[in-house]
């Protein structure tokens, strides 16, 4: 088995940081090259996707989508859940995951793609410089991050955790929007309080270090 | 229980074709306000999450996402299993049925949404006409859209459904994906033979009409 990450990125980090809370450890190889946003030809020709993280099992079977190489580890080793012990658990993860890809970690990567000179191709992460930038998403990707933040924020003021009394991968992916926000200067606005003291919390985690 | 639905719009009809498969039946309301892009204000006001599919446990929590319903359900009531069974089965069947969401059904929308009248200030589902429409993704959506079809028709030559052997969710949202794309005038290439086939085959099972 084999983990190819690139430890620039942020949908890599949300393994690494999964993977970190249960204590599993798989032999990772750094994909990237250093200091551009690019990943190396001999991945991109071997691995159709184009798209890191990217588990490859030993039979060769190869699984992309952060989430879903979490969910193969969660399948193995459920202890300590991070995707739900109960039905309804499963699915309020689920939901507010998929929440904060879709609308903090994707609007983020929205303002991100299409105003770096590096990407001027490849608008959207995982195509052949098929997809030129443009420009009107620049915008609207940091408007849609400052939604996302309230909502984010709105949530916690009820919840322990994003997705209820549990740490759980609906964090993690949380985590990693806002620190790749922050990247792409979009922080979190000093009027979202609940949101940045949960931030102090889980950046606390050793976890949050992977 | 109650599922709120639309009858119109592709995301709750995942939800739909998944019950079917499964033989369950929820207390369903379609809060569409016919012939619109709206959904109705009563149901918009009590959902800040402003999507369907929707779905309302008795306790009062509320499940978005058509997956995280899906996988409300499928922890509930596992068998069939349209989620996988082992942990690669599991971990394929998110991947697939996340790339036909994130590459295919938001390819599609992005044409969508940007282009339609009705959507003027929605660009993308979810947000309070807070998001006014730009011109440049309906044409990188029909893009992405094409590029969407040729990879599920690659992935078809090797395997009878999109994420293995057997019928999953991953079918499911790629079969939503079609038929919306469709409804765009963005039908699946005719160079996409298997694509095509297959198509055929999961439209002919009775929960395609759902």
């Amino acid at each position: 088995m084999k983990l190819y990450d690139w430890g620039a990125a942020p949908n890599p980090r949300r393994v690494r940081i999964y993977l970190a809370e249960k204590g599993i450890e798989v032999p990772t190889e750094d994909v990237g090259v250093p200091n551009s946003g690019d990943l190396r030809p001999e991945f991109l020709s071997a691995h159709p996707h184009r798209r890191v993280p990217m588990l490859e099992l030993d039979d060769g079977a190869c699984i992309g989508e952060a989430m879903a190489i979490c969910r193969y580890f969660e399948a193995l080793h459920p202890d300590p859940p991070l995707m739900g012990r109960t039905p309804k658990e499963m699915a309020l993860i689920d939901m507010w995951e998929r929440i904060a890809e879709f609308e903090g970690l994707q609007a983020v990567s929205e303002n991100f793609r299409n105003s770096r000179r590096t990407f001027t191709d490849r608008a959207i992460a995982g195509y052949a410089n098929a997809l030129p930038q443009i420009p009107a998403p620049i915008e609207r990707g940091a408007l849609r991050t400052r939604i996302f933040f309230e909502k984010i924020d709105a949530q916690l003021a009820d919840n322990q955790f994003v997705a209820g009394d549990n740490y759980s991968t609906a964090d993690i992916t949380t985590l990693c929007t806002i620190d790749f926000a922050r990247f792409c200067k979009l922080p979190v606005p000093d009027e979202c309080k609940i949101l940045l003291r949960w931030y102090e919390v889980v950046s606390a985690r050793p976890s949050a270090r992977a």
